[in-house]
């Protein structure tokens, strides 16, 4: 948990009632001031420009992977990751009061609700999909626009703040749906409480030099966390790795650890050391 | 190169001139009769219940990176990969003849062309972009229904197969834009000249044993290529990783390898050996 000043403005994606507002709401657990953004980007960009103090962006669903995009958009940013939180997302179709499944011509969500609900939507017939740039926007949209052959998947809390009706409950493939989401700040101060550091590398053209990177962590008894491998634009077929390791900044064999990784890599960026999520 | 009847059929999801069957044909170099297909699993499905003597399936592209989907269509299906190739993409804006850019309100393309394209797409204004099913055959609905405020977003070939007019050239926003495709075949045979096995495990939990599964091949001086990870569904944060490593499963060492993999891994399938495709 972070302390800051009283009440904490926290950026997010998309509209109110989102998944992210959601877990920001979780991750704090006290009053904070949520600021709506349009897309990921501006997100990041009011953390950068002092905005808001923090902002909260999903990183991993345990579905569907990666979300590549803030994976990205962390590489190019200044800004640290400040903590983690996990939330069991819950998927439901909703509509406009008085409509009926069979009514349905489109299915409005974001893009990673859609993937979520692949199965279900996959049994409806001559129904469209149309990824939009949120859930509860969505719920939003079809609700101010009165579209009555559609419907949107978003959050209970979206359905219930909107006054819109679910006609589908849990529609996610699996009941395992989880959604991993990083705090980011302008601080990159060390919580007392880390246990988790998340970095990004590039590597040299070396013989074995993923493997001697690797060893940076083995050596000394530092367990990995997650890789994952995101393509070097511009380069074809070169990557960053995106790795996560148990131990924080503050402890001298982490230091040593990155200090050693810095002679085989051609890139190195530390993300930030924070407390991790409860697994679930 | 693989040799099998006189006129293989390859299957490949899209409508024609999707570059899957532009890559195909760069791959056979030969007269091939090609079957388009609705979705990447029609793709397995033709070639798992012999409709089909191959697939081809996009795995990988230069600037968005993996296509995740045929990953884990890889991991369920029983298909094998034979082969590799990689064709650059360029990316044209295309409408009805007669349409000019100030006309157009939604572009349609498939979701990894509107992501190669991100940086052209947010230049525009009051524009909305619709995932569709396909490159090729998003050219091919705003013909046949005439659609004037639309464009898509496909190859040259796409726009002059269909008679339609390309508006803007090469708007994939850097030219270095390659795909890299996985040529999929009931038949487990290893080519001679195979440089290149694809592998999928998961690892037991133990410590450090991701580290300890890389270890098989540098033990052994085998080069690992890439290495991504994806989720195992049903148990949030836990992983399977795709890994390439230099070599063929006819070599000694490699098999070696994986047999000492073996102790490690929860969970090990492996993809096939195959010549790896030029580096371009």
């Amino acid at each position: 948990m972070i302390t800051s000043k009283i009440q904490p403005t926290v950026a997010f994606q998309g509209a109110h009632y989102a998944f992210s507002e959601i877990a920001a709401k979780k991750y704090f657990n006290r009053e904070i001031e949520t600021l709506p953004c349009r897309q990921f980007k501006d997100v990041f960009t009011a953390v950068e420009n002092g905005k808001s103090d923090f902002g909260i962006v999903p990183v991993e669903n345990s579905l569907t992977g990666s979300i590549y995009q803030n994976l990205d958009l962390l590489l190019e940013s200044t800004v640290a990751i400040a903590g983690e939180t996990s939330i069991r997302i819950e998927q439901h179709l909703i509509t406009c009061p008085g409509v009926h499944l069979q009514d349905i011509r489109v299915v409005y969500s974001h893009p990673q609700a859609l993937q979520q609900c692949h199965e279900f939507l996959s049994s409806l017939e001559n129904v469209e999909t149309i990824a939009s740039y949120d859930t509860a926007g969505s719920v939003k949209d079809i609700r101010d626009k009165q579209l009555l052959q559609a419907a949107a998947i978003a959050s209970r809390q979206a359905a219930n703040d909107y006054g819109m009706k679910i006609i589908r409950e849990e529609i996610e493939d699996i009941p395992e749906n989880y959604t991993r989401f990083y705090i980011i700040s302008k601080n990159v101060q060390t919580p007392i409480n880390a246990d988790k550091t998340s970095i990004i590398f590039s590597i040299k053209n070396i013989p074995g030099a993923l493997f001697k990177s690797l060893s940076v962590f083995a050596l000394r008894d530092i367990d990995l966390l997650k890789i994952e491998s995101r393509p070097l634009r511009g380069k074809p077929w070169e990557y960053f790795f995106y790795l996560d390791f148990a131990g924080n900044m503050e402890e001298e064999r982490c230091r040593n650890a990155i200090r050693h990784l810095e002679e085989i890599t051609a890139f190195l960026k530390v993300l930030g050391s924070y407390k991790s999520a409860a697994k679930r």
